[in-house]
């Protein structure tokens, strides 16, 4: 069913090339969020895509403003969010924390831009597209009229980009995810603490490092509690991945359970992920159509380098990393995968990146009043 | 069903104080494998438990052979095992390395001793018991014909000792179970070359330690293999997993499926359990069970210290640790538990002598033919 005032991206619709540079060389775009983890990672990864704009204003917390941010030859001023002006903005990625987007995502879109919420403040509103271009890009203008479209939970995204394919051949029915999410996850801050606490451990083994951004002092450690602990004895990183791989995967009544825990590694969250299915699997078919689905690396080796994927081994990569496949002796609709992807990228900033390249190549783009 | 040839330990029919002391201060014990982690750990649990022996063989690979081990007042030197005379001994614990075991276990049975081996080499074998004392204690003296009585795996262990009491009230039948498994059981070697690798990348973020003891190199990383890699996809530690608990708790069609993944902590083998069962869960009556079972620490609190067990708050400890039960909302009969131990105690050297303390307080020893 498709809503009367519903806009669908057609991928066979894909707009021409001229109109594509035209807009993006226009496009007038803020990064609010800037001087942070996932901020800088954009930075990086709009040089790397060659994601191109015309203007770009680099906006944080009163605490940020003021630095310089050198990008493409340019040294960028830090903006204060109170007092910016986000009117004739086309485009805002925010990602300075979720109170920081429920105080101030609504009221940038209101003042025109399209806004890429990376906070929690937004994904399971009604009016919001949660997007995953992989998996349902042909939501990214559904229910626009918000203008916030929110870039899914760091470990949704990858966890929902392996299983798509699954779901395709085989109707995923129940999954069952354990997850090891690495420091960068608490931002810069979070990885100097983690990165410090750990020197002062291996100086000495009884110390205690502070907790600082996590729940627990994290060097050498694991805390099986990310954010806020819910009256259902489940976390709200839990819940975030049963509910927004739910919305992504038009699936609401898919069963997906989760244990959710930080583990002393810096960057790259992985998870052991136990699926499964209405049909039986078959394990050549099911490594082939992983293996020929865009994005994603398919590990099927014996040795270190081939046998599986680890956090430190694809940090810095732009691909879902897939391995250890298998189907449960015991059922055979049923298998593991282990699942490892750069959060800041994959599950953070490229994911955002990408839902603005199809905004931006969409025929009927709702972007850049600006451009036009 | 009893067979004719079973002893069985009654826990109503603990022998008289006097017979045990009289027993164990006689009793002659060797340690094969006295220089390694567990080792050194079941010496630390001799005196904490005030285990007594008459006298004591420490005994090593002959690569270890004539060091110099001070216990009790006594330095005791290591003897080699390849020219050691078993004869005289009663009990034997071994934990030198699967193939250790399975070339010398046998032989040193057949010499007089019993073992209690920490090996996998004689798990499975329909002739020896697999003992988790507070799980399936009544078998301790079933099949001894073969006097070998095996230790389950470290991460075993805790498992059934937190899920019996569950199984005892809702019946179990299901396990999903994802590991956090610790450096120390890649042994005093693989500790080491953990936390001088560690020290590497802290110093040098692109540094790429040495694999040693592991699959790959551990620090900061997740390593999503421990021990062979088998046909089925699984790896031999996933297969324990599920092989070995089926035969503690005697349920040979329980499905066990387990990712069994090595983490970058120093101590304490961590676990994400997901179970469901025949009969619905009531969240009061489950958390009750689990706090009045004997050897377990419930975790039911919010904060940091009473909210959920860590690797490294635990360490040292002979308890269980288990925190974040939680039933599923979509599922009645299903729920998670997090259990945290360490693993060179309870997942190993304190029940290799728990099962030791069963057989001397067993009216019937078959320990001790020295001692009488």
């Amino acid at each position: 069913m498709i809503d009367a005032d519903n806009v669908y991206l057609s991928e066979n619709k894909v707009s021409n090339r001229d109109k594509l540079l035209t807009l993006s060389t226009n496009l007038k775009v803020a990064i609010v969020g800037a001087t942070g983890a996932v901020g800088k990672t954009l930075l990086e990864l709009f040089d790397e895509r060659n994601f191109d704009y015309g203007q770009i204003w680099l906006i944080a917390s009163s605490r940020s403003a003021g630095q310089i941010i050198h990008h493409r030859g340019v040294n960028h001023q830090v903006y204060d969010l109170e007092t910016f002006d986000f009117r004739g903005v086309d485009l805002v990625f925010s990602s300075a924390g979720t109170a920081t987007s429920k105080n101030w995502g609504r009221r940038i879109a209101a003042q025109g831009p399209v806004v890429i919420d990376n906070t929690n403040a937004f994904r399971m509103e009604p009016d919001v597209g949660l997007i995953v271009p992989q998996v349902n890009s042909n939501q990214v203008l559904h229910k626009l009229k918000s203008r916030i479209i929110a870039n899914p939970n760091c470990t949704t995204i990858p966890m929902v980009r392996a299983l798509q394919p699954v779901h395709q051949e085989y109707s995923l029915n129940k999954l069952v995810i354990s997850t090891y999410q690495a420091a960068s996850g608490g931002g810069i801050a979070g990885l100097e603490q983690f990165t410090s606490g750990s020197q002062l451990v291996l100086d000495n083994p009884e110390a205690i490092p502070e907790a600082g951004r996590f729940q627990a002092p994290l060097p050498f450690n694991l805390i099986p509690r990310i954010d806020a602990l819910l009256d259902s004895g489940f976390t709200l990183e839990e819940q975030k991945i049963a509910q927004e791989s739910r919305k992504i995967m038009g699936l609401p009544k898919l069963n997906v359970t989760a244990t959710a825990v930080r583990v002393p590694v810096m960057n790259c969250h992985s998870q052991a992920i136990y699926f499964e299915c209405d049909s039986r699997l078959d394990y050549s078919r099911l490594t082939t159509i992983l293996d020929d689905t865009g994005g994603i690396i398919l590990y099927r080796g014996i040795g270190e380098a081939e046998g599986y994927p680890t956090p430190r081994g694809v940090s810095g990569s732009d691909h879902v990393h897939v391995g250890r496949v298998r189907i449960d002796p015991d059922n055979d609709r049923a298998g593991w995968m282990w699942v490892v992807s750069d959060n800041l990228r994959v599950g953070a900033a490229l994911n955002a990146i990408q839902i603005a390249e199809d905004l931006i190549q969409s025929e009927s783009s709702v972007l850049c009043a600006s451009a036009y």
